[in-house]
Order: C-alpha cells, then sequence, then structure tokens
C-alpha cells in the first residue's frame, strides 16, 4: 500500500475543502451571521491540516486499483469529518454524530436530514444553509473528480480513482484524457446549474433559494431551504424543477454527445428505459390518485398529474424533494415509489440507486439464461447498444448485487434493534444507501431522521456512503485484506 | 418441442395422482364422511384424463432440457389443477380459485390457507385435511422424482427432470443410476416420516393428528389441523416438531452419506452454515424475548426459548408451523425472522427459500470481487467444500437471483393494488415465493390468506410455484421462445 500517495491525496482534498468553505463564508458576511467564525475557523483547520498532509513530494506516484479505492473511500470519510465542521462549531447542530449525519447526507446526496422540524430548518443561519445545500453540489459530481479537473495529476493513476468514485458499472472517457474528461463533466454541471438558477429567478424565486435550490436539484440531494420543501413554491417554479432532477438523472456522456452532434448515440438504451420507466410509473401513479378518493386529498386530474410527475422525478433521481405528503398515498403508489427508491438514475448522472443500466443488464442476464436453457448450444453474449458486454462486468455487477443486497440486509437488522415498524426501517435503509433521502411511515416526506439514536445514524451513514461510493470502496476500506501486508 | 412425451407424462402424473387420491379415500371410509364421494370422482376424472393421455407409446423418447422444465412446470400446475377437485367437489372450498390456492400451497410445501379462521380449519371433514397435509408430503419431495423412483424411464431423461424439479444450484446423484437415486430419497424420507409419527405418537398425541403432523413436517409445508396451529400441544410435542422440522431441512445426501458412514462429508459447509444460521438467530430472539417487555407476553427464559427455537425452525425450514402470533413479537425479532424467510433451508432437503447453499456462493462472490479488486493477477475460483464451484453454476445462480427479484418486485406491485399496508404485501409476497406460509401483520400466525381478491391469490399461486420450482421451470413455461417453432 502506497500511504505517501494516499496522504497527499487527501491533503490536497482538504485544502480544496477550505476552499470550499469560502462561498458559505462569503454568505454568513453578505448576511452578517456569526456562523462566520466557524467556517474560519474550520477554514483554519482544514487548511493546517491539509497542508501537513499535502507537503512533501512522495517518491512513488503509482496508484494501482487498490489505492484508487482507499483514496476515494477515504477521502470521503475525511471529507465528512471535516465538513461537519461548521454545523457543529456554529452550534446550530449540538451533536457532532447529528453533524456528520447532515453532511454525510449532503455529500453522498442522500438529503435525509436531522433537522426535527421544518421550522428548526428554517431557522438555520443562511450560511449554514448554504453550506449544506453545497456538499450536495460538491458531492453530486464528485469531489475527486472535481481535483483531477484541476490538479496536474498523471493520466493512469487517476482513471482507477474516476473508476472507484464514478457511479455505473463502466466508466467510459469522454476524451482520451482523464483530465479533460473531468473538466467536461464539470462545464456541463456547471452549465445546467446555472440554468437552472435562472430559470427558477425568472419565475420569480428569491436569490438565496434560487441558489440553494439549483445545489440541491443538480447534485439529485434535496436538502430544501424552506420547513414545507418545494410545497410552498409556484407551479411554474415545481415544474422547473420537476424537468430540472430528470435532467441531472441522465449520463452526463450524453450531453456531450448532444454537444457533438452524436443524438442517435446519446439517446441510448439506458436513457430510452429510463425514460420509460419514468413515463410509465407517472401514468400508473396519476390515474391511482385520480382514480382512488386519497386521506386528506381530492386531487383533480391536474394536480395528481403534477404532483406525480413531481415526486417520480424526485425519487427516481433520487433527489428526494417533495410537493405532497406522499406517505399518504394509496399502496401501489407508495410501493411503485419503493421501487423506483432501487432503479434510481442513469450511470454517470449525479443520481443514486442501483442505476438503470445495471438493472437492463441484469435483467438481460436473467433471460439469457432463459435462453440458454432453450438453446444451450446457441450461446451468445449479452450485448447493450450493440456493444458485447465483457464476462468481467457482468460478474462485477453480480458481485455488486450481491454486497448490496448484504449490506441492506445487516443494515435493516441493526436498525430493526430500534423497535421501528418495519416499513420505517426497511424504506429508511432503502433511502440511505440508494441515496434518495424520505422513505415512508416515520421517516417520510413529513417525518425526519432526528428521533433515531446515535447507533442507528453511523450506519444510516455508512449506507449513505456505501450508496454513494457503489459498495466495493467502503468495503475495501474495511476489509482487512487490504491492510494486510 | 416433443409434444407426445410431455402429454404422456403428464398422462402418467394424473394415473398418480389418482392413486394419492386413495389415501383420503380411506380415511373418508374410516370416518364414514361424505367427502368419500368427491374423492371417488376425482379418481374417476383423474384416471379418465390421465388415462388418455397415457395411451399411445411415443415415437421419440427423448427429453432434452427444454422439454425437461416445461414437463416439470407443466406437472406440478395439472398436479394442482386436478388436486383442487376434492376441496371444490366435496363443497368444502366453494370458490375453485380458493381451492387451487389451498391445492398449490399444499404441493409446494407453503402452508398458506384460505381457510378464514382456525374453527374453520377445525370444521373441515377429516378425510379432506388428510388430502390438505398429504399434498404437502407429496410435494415436499417432488413427485417427479416420486415417479421417476417407480416408473421404468431411461436415466438421461430423468436427470433433466430432477435437476428442474429439486431444490438447488447443484443436483449431484447419490449413486449413478437417477432412479435408484430416487428410491434412496423417498426411502430415507418415509423413514423419517414414520420416525416422526412414531415420536408423536409416544408424545400422546392422537393417531389422525401424528400423521397430518408428521406429513405437513416431513414436507415443511405448514397445515395444520388445530385451529390454533401447535400451539396447544405439549412442549414435548413442540419440541419433536422443532427437531423434525430442523432435520428436513438438511440436504437428505447428508443422511445417505452418514448412513454410509461418511460423517465429514455429510457434515458440508452448507449444513454448518444452516445450523449456525439457525442457532445464532435463536439466540437473538430469545435474548430479545428475555430482555425486553413483549405485548401480551411476559416470557421466562425458558419459554423464550422454547419458543423463538420452534419459531425459528419453523421459518428457516419454511414449514410455518406457530406455537405463538409471533407478528406480535419486538421488530428485531421479526426482522430476523424475514429474513430467515429468504435464506430458507438447505438445497436439497423438502424445504423452500433461497437456500443456505446459495447464500454461502453468493457471498463468496461477493468476498472474491474485493479480493480481485485488491490483488487483480491472483484470479483464484471460488470453491466450496474443497470443490470449484464451476463457471456456469455462478452464472445461473446470479441469474436465479435477478429473475428472483423482479418476480418478487412484480408480484409486491400487482398486489399493493388491493391497498392492504407495506408490511402484509412485503411478507405475503416473502412467504409465497419462499413457501413459507405465514409472514407479518394481516398475513401474521393468526391470520389467513382469505381476505385478498382472486386476482392476488392467482399472483400468489405463481408464485408458489416459482418459488418451490426455483423460478426457471415457470419462467421456461411462459416464455414465448419455448414455444416457437
Amino acid at each position: 500500500m502506497n500511504f505517501s500517495i494516499i496522504k497527499r491525496t487527501i491533503g490536497s482534498l482538504l485544502l480544496f475543502e477550505g476552499i470550499f468553505f469560502l462561498l458559505p463564508l462569503v454568505t454568513a458576511i453578505v448576511y452578517w451571521e456569526e456562523a462566520f467564525f466557524a467556517f474560519l475557523i474550520s477554514i483554519a483547520i482544514c487548511g493546517g491540516v491539509g497542508g501537513l498532509c499535502f507537503l512533501g513530494k512522495p517518491k512513488d506516484e503509482s496508484i494501482y486499483a487498490k489505492e484508487g479505492f482507499v483514496i476515494v473511500a477515504l477521502s470521503w470519510v475525511v471529507l465528512s469529518l471535516f465538513g461537519a465542521l461548521p454545523f457543529y462549531l456554529s452550534g446550530e447542530i449540538p451533536s457532532y454524530v447529528d453533524a456528520l449525519f447532515e453532511t454525510v447526507s449532503g455529500f453522498t446526496t442522500t438529503g435525509a436530514t436531522i433537522m426535527p422540524t421544518g421550522e428548526a430548518v428554517e431557522a438555520l443561519p443562511k450560511s449554514i444553509l448554504m453550506w449544506r445545500s453545497f456538499t450536495h453540489w460538491i458531492g453530486g459530481m464528485g469531489v475527486l473528480v472535481f481535483i483531477m479537473a484541476f490538479l496536474p495529476l498523471s493520466g493512469a493513476k487517476n482513471m482507477h480513482m474516476m473508476k472507484a468514485e464514478s457511479p455505473g458499472p463502466q466508466v467510459s472517457k469522454l476524451v482520451p484524457k482523464v483530465r479533460q474528461t473531468a473538466k467536461i463533466l464539470y462545464l456541463i454541471y456547471a452549465g445546467m446549474t446555472l440554468a437552472q438558477i435562472v430559470l427558477l429567478l425568472a419565475g420569480g424565486m428569491p436569490v438565496f433559494d434560487s441558489i440553494n435550490t439549483a445545489f440541491a436539484t443538480a447534485g439529485t440531494g434535496g436538502f430544501s431551504v424552506k420547513g414545507d420543501g418545494m410545497a410552498g413554491y409556484s407551479s411554474y417554479l415545481q415544474i422547473v424543477v420537476t424537468v430540472f432532477m430528470l435532467l441531472f438523472s441522465i449520463n452526463f456522456n450524453s450531453y456531450y454527445l448532444i454537444g457533438k452532434g452524436r443524438w442517435k448515440e446519446a439517446f441510448n438504451t439506458e436513457v430510452k428505459v429510463f425514460l420509460a420507466i419514468v413515463f410509465s410509473a407517472i401514468a400508473l401513479i396519476t390515474a391511482e390518485l385520480t382514480l382512488t378518493s386519497v386521506t386528506d386529498y381530492g386531487y383533480t386530474f391536474g394536480e395528481a398529474l403534477k404532483h406525480s410527475a413531481f415526486t417520480v422525478a424526485s425519487i427516481i433521481s433520487t433527489t428526494g424533494f417533495a410537493t405532497e405528503n406522499f406517505d399518504l398515498w394509496p399502496t401501489f403508489s407508495t410501493t411503485i415509489l419503493v421501487v423506483l427508491m432501487f432503479i434510481g438514475a442513469c450511470a454517470g448522472s449525479t443520481g443514486g440507486g442501483i442505476k438503470v443500466s445495471r438493472i437492463v443488464m441484469l435483467s438481460k442476464s436473467a433471460t439469457h439464461e432463459v435462453r440458454r436453457i432453450l438453446h444451450p448450444k446457441q450461446v451468445k453474449k449479452i450485448t447493450m447498444d450493440k456493444r458485447v458486454v465483457e464476462h468481467e462486468v457482468v460478474r462485477s455487477l453480480n458481485a455488486y448485487v450481491i454486497a448490496y443486497i448484504l449490506i441492506f440486509v445487516v443494515s435493516l437488522l441493526l436498525i430493526s434493534l430500534e423497535g421501528y415498524d418495519f416499513t420505517t426501517n426497511f424504506t429508511s435503509v432503502a433511502a440511505t444507501i440508494n441515496n434518495v433521502g424520505p422513505g415512508l411511515s416515520l421517516v417520510g416526506p413529513s417525518g425526519s431522521f432526528s428521533f433515531f439514536n446515535d447507533f442507528s445514524k453511523l450506519v444510516y451513514i455508512f449506507d449513505m456512503l456505501a450508496g454513494r461510493l457503489e459498495i466495493f470502496p467502503m468495503l475495501v476500506l474495511f476489509s482487512p485484506l487490504t491492510w494486510k501486508k
């Protein structure tokens, strides 16, 4: 294990985190808030520790897959540990575990909160809210991808880190150089975020709200600056958010390809299946909401369509915003939402979940098996967009599913120690490991994660990180094999 | 597709079903019950239809994998369709869908019932109860395995059918000849059933109850002749049932090996892991039941141990007997039980679920992937009991898991159309696809499946068959590819 390169990368990461703190620091100045000092101290700590770690060029700069995975997992843990400082130091979140939960939920773009009520959220200083939303934006595209875009590192090393940090079963470089790819991705990301801010401002949303909402949408995070989430905004604003949640759920490669005029490649199988799932889910939920009389609601067709479109986009993109308390919707609709939580967004987007491309490949492998039984001698390979899916990819995919299920089951058992109902436990684990945010029952859109004890919160923290990094980096970090000489 | 051999096999199956009806027919004579006529007519129908199908020796006797899977799936469907006749004709279950549900639940050794209450079960004629329990015994070891043991069919053909009907990822022949293997398995099965009857009689259980209970235990089914399940019997009888539920969950190969003195091979990885899971689950549930004050119960340590041992054995063996309403137990305990439902028994036993050997192999494939990331050049194969698990087996295993999850999710969505709570829907699908019987909430040990509508019942019927036949035979039966020329 090349410890010196790990130390140096973590160091550069902390220095960058210090820079990230400048945005809320400026916000604190603008709004003349006491939290200014919390950010100042946090910057000093990150600068100091980061600088110490960064010092001294390592002799050996080689990063193998092993180091790549360890760096990525460790980076996210360290980033969260230090990112929690402002919440804690400002006294706004008095428990450090709570502050860590909120930070991990932010960086992993989960959006589950320990703020007990909507009023408590609105009472937070603007600078703290800004940092809370900004963590979504940083985490969405991947912080190491960001560093790669700006730090001069050699190509081969980066690929291992990018593989470990980027969501999806396969990582494809847009251009031969990893660094260039990272830059293009961040350009698309920033451009789309800016476009959303402009459209929100055009709809009369205040500047502060617009920036925060766009950060939370872009990262498919879900933290809101309002106590009632997105419910209080106009239909226009809700529709803008709906559209952008879906846009940020699509593989960013597609936007690059569209920019190059390669439309056919942009609308690949994954995008088509994703859109098919979205529209079917909206149609089914709209139908149920319109046809059945729902507790507390008497939707017109238009309202049902608007709310179901918003909620489906919010859940499949794993953002977690809410315009309505969908926990009160009838069971068929809520079950569809639970299924969407697991499916998640497209690979290479900022969304979480298992990812549509994985679902497609896995379904193909199952039908493939039936075909094998029927025609044992006609062995064909699984293809996706006319390209053969290599055996290695399928194997790794299957291992991912199994590891995912194992972590899910163990988490469910650990959470159930607290004795809450099965629906709460099941959907809270689903909402954290898939980086969605809200679940059903006690953790529904009107609920919060504040009532869990610290042990459960640590389980959720692990699940959010495992979900965002797609399991293996966290397993590598905790495997005794990694640390054995 | 070789239709003539399929027709002939189904024909022989129906003739055997006619013979199976003799046991409840004799019971009807003994207890002088009107249901006698229902069984007589059923025998006539099975004999007639079976005879017609059996007539005419097919020119081509070859059975390939395709025919093997179709025969197995179709056999189970036909067996159930005709097996429901006595329930329906006797008027005891007036709805044919209900009668079919009860029969499928019997043959697949699920044990979920549409009898609305315990009193309704006790009011059934003895001959009907006998048939109900006997379906468990017939389905437990596999009806085609039974036919193979008695009908002179050539070896190669049978292997495909045995593969498709026997539970577990791999089928190993005990002796070179399939027919001989089938005979040995049935000898062990019958011997153990007899041993249980004797031990139950020794504890003072009435003869009728003993035979029925042994049938339901041997097949790991769970239908009971008493309204309160196993709750009313003495501790001795409950312990006997506990032990036999566990014994019938272990691969029958192990008993053969023990008979041959090959103890080490008998206690293979699967058996060890199975026992480890059983004892851990009992310990954890006993601890929670003793430490927490449970609604309605105030268990002593001894009672907690007895009930948790019984319930763990009942659920992991997928029998589904109950001495206590475990739905009222605290969440950690019920969540463990839900997890056990999915794990299920050992391959090659009469129990259902995913099977312990699959869980072991899948876990190994996940840790294997971590090892690959750490040491990409040291590629080792997955082994089990020092034998390499072939790539084919792993691939088929993964496809099984995916198909299983897909069927689970689709079933969950279809069931949720009725609007019951998530816990009911989730555990009812889990209880049927894993052939357990009871779930939680509305389908808990004190509940029943009677309140679902016919559409949901048909979904459960599919799930029970898919679970018992381990997914692929049912998928092959319903795949358009199978029926395409």
